[in-house]
Parts: C-alpha cells; sequence; structure tokens
C-alpha cells in the first residue's frame, strides 16, 4: 500500500464525538457509486470498505462475505471479535488506509443491513403494555393475564423491512367505520420505537436456546420502527393479533452496533415480580442503558425549515423483558434461531410524561393532541411528516444508527 | 442421447392412477445418493431430474435454476407454463429418457420444495371459525367482526416450515395450571388440515394486487399441516395471536402442484353474504374441488401394524375466502408478494360430523374423544402418532403430495 489515508485525516475525535468512534464500529452495507454493495464499518461519518481492506491485508476476512450485499455470512461466523480487534488495532497504531477503504458516507448509498430471515416483534415495556391496555381495557387488569409471566410477541412481515430513509408510503386498509367496514388509506399512521437484536449465530432446530446462551447468537442490535395503522389493526387483530395494520412497513438502523460495543452499559432490568419459571430466569445483566428518543418534524415544519422536535424520551433499560430472555422464549418449543432473524423489543416507553414510545399511546388514541415546538397540534402523522427515532449510551459516546422516515401520500 | 429410458416405462397407466400422471407434473427438489439437490418433476412414482433433462435438451430451462436446491429462482419465472408444456409433449410423444433423468423416488430424498420467504397463515373456513368460536365464545357471535368482512390471518414463523415426513418433537411451552403457569411438554399437541399456495412471480413493493391478478402470482399449492400447541397457544394469544402455540413446526408437501393441474377443478367458492368490499370481491371461480382428508394412525396403531383411520373429510371449495381474495388482502397496504412466500387457508373443516380439520373442533377441545376404528379413544395427539394429510381431485386424478409426520417424544 503506497498511497494511503492515514487514520489520523478519518478525524479521530470527530469520530468519537459523533458516537461512531473506535468503541463503535458498527457494520452495514454500501454501495459505492458504479459499484457492487459490500460489508463496511462505520466510523464516523466515513465508511470502512471491508473488501479493500481485506484485499490490502489489514484485517482477516473471507473476501467472499464481505462481498456480499447483505452482513448476514459475515454475521454468522465466529471471528466477529477478532475481525472487531483487528479494526481497532488499525485505528489505534493509525496505519495508512488505501485510498479505496475509505468512503465519506455522503458519497454511498447505505442500504439495509441484512437480509431478514424472520421478525419478531415482542410487546415488552411494562409502561407501554400498561398504558395501552387503559385505553382498550379501562374497566380490567390493562396487562394482558399472561405479561408478567412470558414476553408476548407476533411474527412480523420479514419482507417489507426497509432501511431507515426509504419512505413510508400511507398504507390503505379496512376499517371500522360508521356503516360497516371501509376500504381507504389509514387516518391513524403512527410510528413505534423499537429496539431490534440481529441473529448472527444460528441455533440447532430443535435445541431451546437457554437464557445465559443467548446473547452468544446476536450479533449486535439496531434501533428500529414499526409502523402502524391503529384503525387497520384495530379493526383486524381479534383473534389472532395484528397483520396489515403493520405489514406494510418496518424501518430499522443501516449499522449494527455489536453487543461488544454496548458491554459497559449493561444494567440489570427492572425487577420481576411475581417471579419468572426458571426457563426464563435472567443471567447476568443485559438491561442496556440506552437513551431513546423520538423527533417528530411535522411537514409544516419541514416547509418551515424547522428543527426536529423531540417528542418523547424513554430509556432502553426499563424494557420489563430482556432481549436474552425473549430470545430463549421464542425458542423454548425448540424453534431455531437463523442468521438474520430480527427480534424486537415492542414499543419503549417510560413511565413519566414526554415518554410515550408512539403516538397511541402519546395522544390518548388521538383524543389529546401533542403540541409541537411550533404551538402545532399532532395526533396522528400527517403526509409529509418525518419520524426519526435516536439512542445514545454513556453520554453520546455511543450512538445507534438512527432511523428516520418521512411520510409520504396514500396511493392514488 | 443413446441409451435411454423408454417413457412407457415410467408406466404411463401407473402414472395417471397414481395421480400422479401427465396432467399434473408438481415440481420439487430431490437429493440422489452422493449428488447434491436438484429441482425435479413427480411422475407416478419415479422423479424425472431437470438438469438431466435440460442437459440432453429435452426441456428448455435456465441450467443455474434447476440445480439449484430449492425452487424459488425456478418459480420466479415467467416459463414456467412452457416447462410444463415441453414436459408434456415428451411424455406424450414417448421420447426416450437419458438414464440419468430418472430417479425412483424410493432412492432418493426428497426435501422441502421451497426456501420459505413470509409465511401466513389464514382463518378462511366458516365451519372451523364457526365451531372454535363456539368453544372460546359459547355466549356470544362464534365468528369474530371482522370475519366476513376480510380473510383474518397471522404471520407464523418461515424458519420451522418442515418437508413432509420430517418427525414432529412435542414442544415444550408455557400453559395455564392450576397454581399459575407451568412449562413443560404440551398436553394437547394437534394437527391442522390446510392448503396453502406458494408464490412464484413477486409482485412490485408499494403496489396492492388485485384479486383477478392473483393467480399469476401463485405458483402453486401444497397441502399444509399447522401443527399446534393448544394449550400453549390459549396462554400466549391475547393480544397479538399465536407464537409458540404455532412456531415449532409447519410441514408441507414436497411437491408443489401447478395451479394448470388444477384448472378443471375450479368452481365458485361459496356465497358471500354480506357482500364484501369491491376490493376484496372474487373474480373468476378460485374454489378449489378438492376432496381433503385426515388420517390418524396412533402410536397403537402404528405397532399393531394397522393402517390409519381416516378420521376427518372436508372439500376446499368450502374455504369462504378464496387464495386470490387472500392475496389481494395481503397486499391491500402495499406489502408485496415474495417468490416463496406460502399462505395458507387455516385448518379447513367441512360443517357435518367427521368433517373436522384438527382435534381441537373434533373432540370439543379435549372433552368429547374420537373413537378410532381400533376401538380406542383419541384426544390430543400422543407420542408416536402419526397424521397424514391428502388431497384428490377429480377422484383420484390428480392427488396432492400427502403431509405426513410423526410425533416424537418431547425432549428429555
Amino acid at each position: 500500500v503506497t498511497e494511503g489515508t492515514p487514520v489520523s485525516a478519518l478525524d479521530r475525535e470527530g469520530a468519537t464525538r459523533s458516537g461512531f468512534g473506535r468503541d463503535h464500529l458498527p457494520l452495514g452495507v454500501v454501495r459505492p457509486p458504479g459499484a457492487a454493495p459490500r460489508c463496511a464499518v462505520r466510523y464516523g461519518d466515513r465508511a470502512l470498505d471491508l473488501p479493500a481492506l481485506v484485499r490490502a491485508r489489514l484485517v482477516q476476512a473471507d473476501p467472499a462475505l464481505v462481498t456480499a450485499p447483505a452482513l448476514n455470512e459475515l454475521l454468522a461466523g465466529r471471528d466477529l471479535d477478532q475481525l472487531r480487534a483487528d479494526l481497532q488495532g488499525l485505528l489505534d497504531r493509525e496505519v495508512p488506509l488505501p485510498a479505496d477503504a475509505v468512503h465519506d458516507l455522503a458519497d454511498v448509498v447505505v442500504g439495509l443491513p441484512v437480509a431478514v430471515a424472520d421478525y419478531v416483534d415482542f410487546y415488552s415495556s411494562e409502561a407501554h403494555a400498561t398504558r395501552v391496555g387503559r385505553l382498550f381495557r379501562p374497566d380490567g387488569d390493562p396487562l394482558p393475564e399472561a405479561w408478567r409471566h412470558l414476553p408476548i410477541g407476533y411474527h412480523g412481515r420479514s419482507g417489507t423491512v426497509v432501511a431507515s430513509g426509504t419512505p413510508i408510503r400511507r398504507p390503505a386498509g379496512q376499517r371500522r367505520g360508521a356503516d360497516g367496514p371501509e376500504h381507504g388509506p389509514t387516518r391513524q399512521l403512527d410510528y413505534e420505537l423499537e429496539l431490534g437484536v440481529v441473529v448472527g449465530r444460528p441455533s440447532p432446530p430443535g435445541r431451546p436456546v437457554a437464557v445465559a446462551e443467548a446473547p452468544e447468537h446476536v450479533a449486535g442490535i439496531v434501533l428500529v420502527n414499526d409502523w402502524s395503522a391503529r384503525d387497520v389493526q384495530a379493526w383486524e387483530y381479534r383473534p389472532l393479533g395484528p397483520l396489515l395494520g403493520k405489514s406494510f412497513a418496518t424501518s430499522i438502523g443501516c449499522w449494527v452496533t455489536p453487543l461488544a460495543a454496548l458491554e459497559p452499559f449493561r444494567v440489570p432490568g427492572p425487577p420481576q415480580s411475581p417471579a419468572v419459571l426458571p426457563t426464563l430466569a435472567r443471567e447476568g445483566r443485559w438491561g442496556l442503558d440506552l437513551q431513546l428518543e423520538v423527533a417528530l418534524r411535522s411537514a409544516r415544519m419541514v416547509r418551515a425549515g424547522a428543527p426536529p422536535d423531540v417528542v418523547a424520551r424513554a430509556d432502553a433499560a426499563e424494557l420489563y423483558w430482556t432481549f436474552p430472555q425473549q430470545l430463549a422464549h421464542l425458542t423454548a418449543n425448540g424453534a431455531h434461531l437463523r442468521t438474520g432473524d430480527l427480534c424486537a423489543s415492542g414499543t419503549i416507553s417510560g413511565r413519566g410524561d414526554g415518554a410515550a414510545g408512539c403516538l397511541l399511546e402519546a395522544t390518548q388514541a388521538g383524543r389529546q393532541p401533542l403540541v409541537l415546538a411550533d404551538g402545532t397540534e399532532q395526533t396522528w402523522l400527517a403526509d409529509g411528516d418525518e419520524v426519526t427515532l435516536r439512542a445514545t449510551a454513556g453520554g453520546g459516546a455511543v450512538r445507534l444508527a438512527e432511523v428516520v422516515g418521512v411520510v409520504e401520500p396514500a396511493r392514488s
């Protein structure tokens, strides 16, 4: 390597300040102009090109895996920790990088990081499940009977998981009308603030994954927006759960944050009472102390050039069910994990005001609008609205890749 | 081609009698001894090897597609009708086939025909939904409010769809116990008699597929057994639907019957009242007059060498929602179809006695055992029980590939 980009030119301090420094190093897939998609690592506002680093013998990896258009095969292997150590060593030693190994993020298309195998969405935030339960069952116990005994969840549609930035077209669907069912564009479009784990190493069919083993199967985490059409969902969901009210789109972050980067931010989850059955008992501290927020920029604010308004803040550590518990539950019947499985937390809400992870909660099902920074009222999402999910740990030491989506008008 | 197998040696009459004659020709994947899996066509009790037929220039297909270990790429194309015509021409003209193009089914492993993309299961049999509704809501309307207005369904787990013949290990799970929840092997293992359509040609993202267009996206149909653990399902399903009670295994037939083979057996579906919304209105006759049956051979009967007992008979033409309606509904919100998507009907039951497509119905949730041919009583499935699903059309002119599964004891 004669011509190279010294690592110092990569702006180490800027990278650290951005939450994408040498202690983060999330993986993704980028497509440089006129070239094929390939695996990459995010460092500040650059993407480090893994095939180029492998060609230059600066990191070790199977060239076939890093030239794939999705991370799956790379995540399935056992040498991710080595790859991470190689990269950190490279950055620490300020080894010059070949010019084709460094892309400005602005110059590449950042795509969906994984081919999603099965997508499961849980319902693991107590504050969320409680508030939603009160809305729909004002006189009963707000939590479903099984809620404290197992992580309730459902399978979503893998085929409509999309990369952050993909526009979200307002879906049509059937809903209850005054004179019977109606079909038309949803009137109750909502976001859901969630975290998802991406499965790396698969588990063998037929063998439940114990809570203590589950983290070994997780390659990393992403933010997830499980867009929802509440009017469609309310009409269709008995008795088999949501389908069309969810299946039109689920947005995920483009960079998969390795569990290793979150090591300093592991905390105990909230206490569980009554005690859960032994097969689901927690092992290790797998609450994740991530500060999450939802930023909303209404179409009006977009037109006015106003910045987004943070409409919700919550901490992922408040999730009642941790991801190892979720994965143990998911495999308790012998179902195996496949590389690329995406298991999301369900909407994450905090207990207080301004901590509702979706509009259904925040607006009391549309009855109590939010007031945005520009003084306007917001109930459900309008065409042109932009929703951004963000997460940081350690006061910004690590920042997850944001998830952004703009609502497009319904298909005419 | 000098040495060949004359088509007459293929036993044309036997093939026709078996329901796998020249008018059927379902596609599947076989693995000959010591060789790689490849695409094949079933003819009687033989598998015709598509790569060998292509090499011998007897049929036209992209060699890369027919040497794949799953049918997906082949089904995605537009030339399936041509392939079918080529094969029928070959069989009609009694062209000698190269020896490597003909396998006895007994000599090959017949595998899962498709890599399943998304798996959706509907709930489209009125008799089934009504009987299940009466069991769980004896005082209310047995059908959910939306049932006659849209095909209710849910996403299942793609990763645990298995080929007919795969043993089904009794799953463990959490259920309601006398003193709170318990975890252990299910006590209420059940089968479900279903038909599924396999998507061939994908649909573009964002564009609903009209009822009239839906058949163009279907490559064919298979029998489906959506194994269920009723105690697990009953405890977990509120409010997001079934998860662990279903996700341990779904068995499908190994040979995909092309829609073209079912052309003579298309009938109108049952009348729909109240009329459905225009987006879901039927176009064309897409009820399928297939006689279905469930054959049960208890472990005791297996030990005694007794034949299976047919415990249920139903006709697929009774399904209230046809598959084009299901696919139109599934895509109404812009969700697209991917090659390999599996959309199953839900349990198919007839109205009369002996027409219940699952044990939940047949035994009134275990309260009223079936009496088998050997005089023994059957409620839920016991270890060692063998369940076989069968379907024929035209009095046996076409027979779908059966779906068989034997229950194995729970993992110790």
